[in-house]
C-alpha cells in the first residue's frame, strides 16, 4: 500500500517543506469532510462494467505488454484483483443470463447447442419469470439503468425495461449482427464499416439510430453512464454498463483510433479503459466513490478466430466458445474505496455470485422458490475471508464439459472452441491442477483418480438439480 | 497514482477524525526530515536484483494468477514496469556476461554452441580485460558487492573479487551442478535433497560450506544484502544480488515451504518476493530509498523442460534456451522513489543497457576502446522520454537466430529450446509484429518483405562489428 512518504514524492524533492505540509493538511481535512458526506446507512450504489470478448490477459494489471490501461490498473491496485474469476458460459447470451440472474443459463433456457446465442430473428429471450439483479435491487429502492449491449432478447417482453431496468440505452444484441454487406465475414471485419452491420441503437423502446454509429459507441455509452451517475445521487442506483466492444467489428472513436501500439484491438481496449476512468471520476466528483461498489469483468474469453482482432487469454489455454480456462476465466476487479481491502484474490469467484453478493449487501434474502448457483462473496470483499465457492461447472451450451473442484479441473469432454468438429470424450478424463499449472499443460489423471471420482459425483449431484425448461435460443 | 484520499482509506471509515489528521501531519513532518537527510549531490546507490530462470509471467504484476508477490507488485506500481525488457542471451552464463559488461557475450567469448554455459570443470571465465559495471562504479567511488550466483568463472582470476567487487558471497555457478547423487536428473529434481548437488557456498575466496544448504540460500543472500546496505551508508554502493533461485533444484526456507498455492516453484518465487521487500525496507529504514536505483530482472525465460518446477512466460511463446520471446523477454522493474516517474514502459530495453545507463547516471563516459551494445535509458527513466533502443539481436549461443527491429521480429532460424534437433532455417524468414501479436502466432512475412530486408541489413551490419575472440566456455 502507498504510504504518505510516497505521496510526498509527487512533489519535487528538494523543495519539499512547509508548503507541502500545509497542502497535505488541507487535503486531509478536505477528505475528512468528504467522508462525512458519504457516511450514511443507505445502501451503496452498485456498478457492473461488463466487456464483450475481452480476454483474461488483455489489460495491464493482468499482464498485457502492449495495451495501456492505467485506469483499470489503478482500479485493480486500489481494489481487489481476482485471478480465478469465472463466467457462467463461454459465449455471450448465456453468460449474461447467468450474470443477471445468478442462475446457470440451463435453468432459464438461455443456452442451446444449435444456436449458441440469440440472433435478430430469435423469438425468445430471458423469461419474465426470471428475477434479474436489477429487479431485485429495484425492490430494495434502487434506481436502475442498463447501458450497452443487452443480448437477452430484443422483443419488448424480454427487453431491459421488462426486466427491472428503469432506463436502457444501447445496442440490444451483438454488434456484428444484422449484416447487410455482401461478402466474406472475415474479410469485412478486416476493414469494417458502420454500414455493414445494420444494428439499431435504442433508448428504452425507441430506436434512435440504425445502423448505430459504432465509432462513437463506447464514448456514448460512457457519456450516458456518467450522466446517469450525476443525476442519481439522491438514492442508491444500480448501473449495468455492458460495452459492445471489444466484440468484432472493432470500432474506436476518433481520439482513440490508431492510438494504441497494439493496433485496432488495443485502441478499443484503451477507450474502454478511458471509460472506466470517466466512471470512477464521476463517482469521485459526485462524492459517491466511497459509497459505490464497482465490479469489472468480461463476458467470456477472447475470440481467437479473429487473430489480431481478437484478444489474449494471457497464460490461459483456449478462448471464447470453449471450456479451457481461456474461454471462461476473465479479469475480475472489485473496487470500493475504504470498504474493500486492496489485494489479489486467488480464491474462486464467478459472475454467478454477484446476484447473491448484491442481495446480501442490500440486506435482502434470496428468493426461496428457485435454485441459485451463486455464493455470497461479501466476506472475501469486506473481511479478507475465504471464498465460499469451491467448484465451477464449465457448460458448453447445454452440456457440462468440465468440472473444477478446488484446485483441480476435470475435463470429461473437450472440443474446438468454434468448430462442431473434434468433440472428444476423455476416458479417463483429463485432470489439471490449476494452481500449479494454470495453462492446463500437464495431465495428472493417472495420479488423481480420487479427483475424478469427486468431480463425477459433483456433476451427478448438479445434474439432478437441472429441470427441463423451454429452450429460448431455438424459438 | 494514489492520492491522500486513498491513504485515509486505510483507517476505518467512520472513525476518521482529528486523530487521523494528526497522524498524517506527523508522518509528513517525519518524511520531510528524511528527505533532507537524503538530499545531497552524491551519486545514487545502485542495486540490481537478478533472478535465475524466472519467466516473464511469474509475478503478479506481470499476470501470474497463483503466485503471490505483493512486494514486487508494489515495486512495479511505484516504479516503472518494463514490458519489453530483454536479456543478452537465453541461458545463464552469456546472459550474465552481457548484463555486467554491457557487451554482447560474443565479444567476450562467453558463449558457445557446444557448452552453452560454464561448468565446474571449465577453465575459462569472463576475461580480465572486460570491464564490469562493478569495476566502472568502483572507479567512481562506489563500494561494491556481489551476493548470489556468479557463473562467470570460478577460478580466482575470473571471480567477482577480480572483477571489481569488494565483496562476494554466494554459489559461484548453477545450483544444479556438482551432481554427486546417482540416478536420473529429472527424477532427482522431483524430490531434491541438498546432498545431491555438491555446490560450494563461498565468501570472497573462502569456501564456507559444501554442499551449500540451499534451503536457506535465498534467506541468507537476503540477510547478506540487508547487512551490506546497512553497513554502507557512508558512500554510494553497488549491490548485485543474483539469486540462485528459481533455477532447479528448487529449495525454499522453512517459512516458505508449502506456503504458495502454486507449489514448490511458487514457494521459491514468494521467498524471492519477500527478499525484495526486505531489501526495499532496509533502504527505507536506512533513509536511502530516495537515493537508490533498484532494478529487478531475470537472467532468461522459464525452464519449461521441468514442467511444474519451471516457470511461465505468460502470454509469450517459448522459454529458456530459445529465441522466441519467452526465452529472452523478462519482467523488468525500475524503482527509485521521487526520481523515476511511475508507469508502464512499452519501449524496448535490455540488461545490456544497464552498463551505459549506470555510466551516465554517475556522470562518466563509456570506455572508448571497445564496442558497447547498450543504450543509455536515463531519459526514459527520469524524463518520460522514448527509449533509444530500436533493435534486439536474439543470439542463441554464437549465432543470431532472430532480429527485432521496431515492433517487427524476424526469425531467420528457429530451434527447440533445449534440443539439438529441429533447427530450421526459414526462407523466407518468419515475421511477427510483436506489438500486435506478442505471442508470435501470426506470421506476416508475405506482407513485410521490407522488414526482412531491414532486419537482414541490421544483421549484416552487426556481424561486421564482431571479431573473433577466445571461446571461454570450451576451455
Amino acid at each position: 500500500m502507498r504510504t504518505i512518504a510516497d505521496y510526498v514524492s509527487g512533489f519535487n524533492g528538494p523543495r519539499v517543506g512547509l508548503r507541502t505540509v500545509l497542502l497535505l493538511i488541507m487535503a486531509t481535512v478536505q477528505q475528512v469532510t468528504y467522508l462525512s458526506a458519504q457516511e450514511s446507512n443507505r445502501n451503496p450504489n452498485i456498478i457492473v462494467i461488463f466487456t464483450d470478448d475481452m480476454g483474461y490477459g488483455d489489460i495491464g494489471a493482468f499482464g498485457h505488454p502492449t495495451i495501456r490501461t492505467p485506469n483499470l490498473d489503478q482500479m485493480a491496485f486500489e481494489g481487489q484483483r481476482w485471478t480465478n474469476f469465472y463466467v457462467a458460459a463461454p459465449v455471450c447470451t448465456p453468460s449474461r443470463a447467468g450474470l443477471l440472474t445468478g442462475r446457470l443459463p440451463i435453468r432459464s433456457g438461455m443456452c442451446s447447442e444449435k444456436r449458441r446465442v440469440l440472433f435478430p430473428d430469435s423469438k425468445g429471450g430471458l423469461p419474465s419469470t426470471e428475477i434479474t439483479m436489477a429487479k431485485m435491487l429495484k425492490s430494495a429502492g434502487y434506481n436502475t439503468a442498463a447501458i450497452g449491449k443487452w443480448h437477452l432478447g430484443h422483443l419488448p417482453e424480454y427487453a431491459p425495461n421488462a426486466h427491472g431496468f428503469d432506463y436502457y440505452y444501447g445496442i440490444p444484441y451483438s454488434n456484428d449482427m444484422d449484416k447487410v454487406e455482401k461478402g466474406n465475414y472475415f474479410e469485412l471485419l478486416r476493414n469494417p464499416k458502420i454500414d455493414y452491420f445494420h444494428v439499431p441503437l435504442v433508448r428504452n423502446s425507441e430506436e434512435l439510430e440504425r445502423p448505430a454509429n459504432q465509432h462513437t459507441i463506447t464514448k456514448r455509452y460512457t457519456e450516458e453512464a456518467v450522466s446517469f451517475i450525476r443525476s442519481h445521487t439522491d438514492k442508491p442506483f444500480f448501473l449495468y454498463l455492458a460495452h459492445s466492444m471489444p466484440h468484432v467489428p472493432l470500432f474506436a472513436s476518433e481520439s482513440f483510433e490508431g492510438k494504441s501500439i497494439r493496433g485496432r484491438y488495443g485502441d478499443v481496449i484503451e477507450e474502454i479503459d478511458w471509460s472506466v476512468g470517466e466512471v470512477l471520476s464521476a463517482l469521485k466528483e459526485s462524492g459517491l466513490d466511497r459509497n459505490t461498489l464497482v465490479v469489472f469483468a468480461s463476458d467470456n474469453g477472447p475470440w481467437l478466430t479473429f487473430e489480431e482482432d481478437g484478444g489474449s487469454a494471457g497464460l490461459l489455454k483456449g478462448g471464447k466458445g470453449g471450456t479451457f480456462e481461456g474461454g471462461m476465466r476473465v479479469p475480475g476487479i472489485f473496487w470500493w474505496p475504504g470498504k474493500i481491502s486492496p489485494g489479489v484474490v486467488m480464491d474462486m469467484g464467478s459472475t454467478l455470485d454477484l446476484f447473491s453478493t448484491f442481495t446480501s449487501i442490500v440486506g435482502k434474502d434470496l428468493p426461496q422458490d428457485r435454485i441459485y448457483d451463486g455464493y455470497d462473496l461479501s466476506s472475501v470483499l469486506f473481511e479478507n475471508g475465504k471464498s465460499p465457492r469451491k467448484e465451477i461447472f464449465y457448460y458448453r451450451d447445454t452440456e457440462i464439459y468440465a468440472v473444477r473442484t478446488g484446485n483441480y479441473k476435470v475435463h470429461f469432454v473437450t472440443q474446438n472452441e468454434y468448430g462442431s468438429q473434434d468433440k472428444t470424450l476423455h476416458t479417463p478424463p483429463l485432470v489439471f491442477d490449476l494452481n500449479h499449472d494454470p495453462s492446463e499443460k500437464y495431465n495428472i489423471a493417472n495420479e488423481h483418480k480420487d479427483v475424478i471420482a469427486q468431480a463425477s459425483a459433483l456433476l451427478e449431484k448438479h445434474k439432478a438439480t437441472v429441470k427441463p425448461v423451454i429452450n429460448q435460443l431455438e424459438r
